[in-house]
């Protein structure tokens, strides 16, 4: 089995300015990979020690991965540190060059010069493309054992990594075992509460191994089999699946989906749908999520942030006596706000929420983390939800748009 | 000046299983004492790797801070890898084990035989107490370095630390200087752009040592200052931070202060002013940003997500032959959302966004990344400013919402 070592770079580390979940990813990925992890290590932006850790790594494992330092700065020194554990010069890497270049061009910016320096790679090393940034990496190749560095940037580290790194150590190292993943995406139910009811299914050691991940109040469960075929592996899953999907109806919202965001704006489209919104606590939360998926505009139409009850009286045309008799946090309102925004942009359907989302405005009647959320839909339907949600101001807001979520969901699947 | 290196300990670091921020929490205990880390270190649950990984150490540092395998289990194994380093055997320290038995005892239950081993300490080991778990922690000294172990558990780790490691490194150590940050929040300049204005400012080594730290368009410039006293240091910040800002003209909206949304927030409220939104590409993220910040109701009113051209003719009134002759995406057109939510909700100021997120929907005229920014400010003011804005469609939204940021900063600091 081969055997792996990592290395973070970077000051901030050393200085506990910042966490390092680079680290867990990289040794996530490569426990996946069936590659063991013996040590991790982290220095700061230091060339010689850079050099020195990568050395004595070398001296112990098959490969060694250094995550960070490859930013265009002075303070960016794991090309040196690399170039110098492995005894070689940095080179410039006219491809790389070309391409950050071309990236700036497309961008109508100038490169700057310091970004050149990216370009410069260890002699003889493999160059791994980097699509989501500037800085290259690259795999250097000495005496059977790897070195392998990749950007410190989670995204541009992570799409490297899996695209990448990974796929050229199974390869590299032969690693036998096949491993195939499926991510059930779910919505409505609590990290903890999904736990509890799939707990039974999964202790240490099992295969297919299950991990719960949770995103704010979207959670996915992930199906890890590890088999000697890809068939067999899927084999695995396909009988797995079905018995974790029935602990949890209603639940799975996609298979190897996307965000809940992006799997709404698919199922509206398809209906041919249009989606228009009025947020008074989410306070554009809602809007901002779907938005974030490219083509939105196809299905959604736009919406109010009526954060002051001004906003629901004059966009939303909320009666002032609906108010005054139920308050801005009720169902009459939520209601009265979907049916409003709807109306306004003859959208097929609304989705509208009013709620205390704190820390302040909270009451004896009407508490922090109370919220409803309305759903007015085609042929004039209308339905409205009462909620409770826990947490600080941030976990309401971001509880209460996916609740919101959740109800469009179930509406248009 | 001492230096010191941490090796946490734990086979589901390695895995991959669980981040580690007990190095965090300890490097950040050590840099605000004066001592400086070189190097961090994760081993599994291996008596041989801790040896030599703590043997190792020993050698580079002054002291060595082992967190993690003090449990009673047979996994636990940092009491026999910091014996087996230091050459030592290990002896049960009668104390100790007086001290876990009255725990039991206080809580009515018997010692299990494993906690015994628990009492079991290096030769000569100055005993650390834990008034929070059963696991002691220890300090062996060997040739003028320390070899300091403590619990993994956070809580018993964090009270071990601060209470005691600390005291006792500073007083064996005689360390004198002090450490004093600045942060410069920033807005308005990329990254790479606000480095290479500051580069020849600061190189390796330098005090006050200089740090960019990005987040998404807005930029943090730490300074960290070592000195003898509190005094001194402050003196050599207050030397640097004038030579930073004349470099940045314009950009630096806060010391040491919160996101941007904070501080506009701040400024609104202290000139009594009330602010709309009006927002077509960034699709509700400067109102999301704006009602993050608790008590943001006293000066947000809220706004409109126009995605729609129905969105912007209803409910802002924008003329339908404004958009027919300039586009949507225009300067007109953003200066009249921005009047027109002024108006509907009789705001002070207003701020409208509109333009091209892309990957879709550009054009040779008016390509992905093309956005006005329009501010209508008290007394029927109005400016609008034109951008051209790389990256993919999030980093547009998140940078064209940040650009409204900086334009409200500035209109109302």
């Amino acid at each position: 089995m081969a055997s792996a070592e990592i290395i973070t770079v970077g000051t901030e580390l050393l200085l506990g300015q910042l966490v390092d979940t680079n680290t867990t990813f990289i040794a996530k990925a490569l426990a996946d990979a069936g590659i063991d992890v013996h040590r991790e290590t982290s220095v700061g932006d230091n060339a010689a020690r850079i050099a020195a850790a990568a050395r004595e790594a070398l001296g112990r494992a098959d490969c060694v991965i250094i995550a960070g330092g490859l930013g265009p700065t002075v303070d960016d020194l794991t090309r040196d540190g690399a170039a110098a554990a492995t005894g070689r010069a940095l080179e410039l890497h006219e491809a790389s060059l070309e391409r950050i270049k071309a990236m700036f061009a497309r961008l109508g910016r100038p490169m700057a010069e310091n970004n050149a320096r990216q370009a410069m790679m260890p002699a003889g090393a493999i160059v791994l493309d980097n699509d989501q940034g500037t800085a290259p990496g690259f795999i250097v190749e000495e005496d059977g054992r790897a070195l392998i560095a990749v950007p410190g940037v989670p995204r541009e580290m992570k799409e490297m990594i899996t695209q990448q790194v990974v796929p050229w150590l199974v390869k590299r190292y032969g690693v036998e075992a096949t491993i195939v993943t499926r991510v059930l995406n779910t919505i409505g139910l609590g990290e903890s509460d999904l736990d509890a009811r799939i707990a039974d299914l999964f202790h240490a050691g099992v295969n297919p191994s299950i991990a719960v991940l949770a995103h704010y109040g979207q959670v996915d469960v992930k199906l890890t089999a590890k088999a000697a075929t890809r068939a067999e592996a899927i084999a695995m899953l396909d009988e797995l699946e079905p018995r974790i999907r029935e602990r949890l109806p209603d639940c799975v919202y996609a298979v190897d989906g996307g965000p809940i965001e992006q799997v709404v704006g698919e199922l509206l489209r398809a209906r041919a749908w249009t989606l228009a919104t009025a947020e008074s606590c989410t306070g554009g939360r809602i809007a901002t999520m779907l938005t974030s998926v490219p083509g939105s505009s196809d299905y959604y139409l736009g919406g109010v942030v009526s954060y002051a009850n001004e906003a629901k009286l004059d966009f939303l045309d909320v009666a002032p006596d609906l108010i005054e008799q139920h308050g801005a946090v009720s169902a009459e309102v939520a209601t009265a706000m979907a049916v409003g925004v709807q109306a306004h942009l003859r959208a097929s359907c609304a989705i509208a929420v009013t709620g205390v989302a704190g820390p302040g405005g909270g009451s004896e009647e009407k508490p922090v983390g109370l919220v409803y959320v309305a759903l007015a839909g085609p042929d004039e339907t209308a339905d409205v939800r009462k909620l409770m949600l826990p947490g600080d101001r941030e976990m309401v807001q971001r509880r209460a748009a996916m609740a919101a979520m959740t109800m469009l969901w179930k509406a248009a699947r």
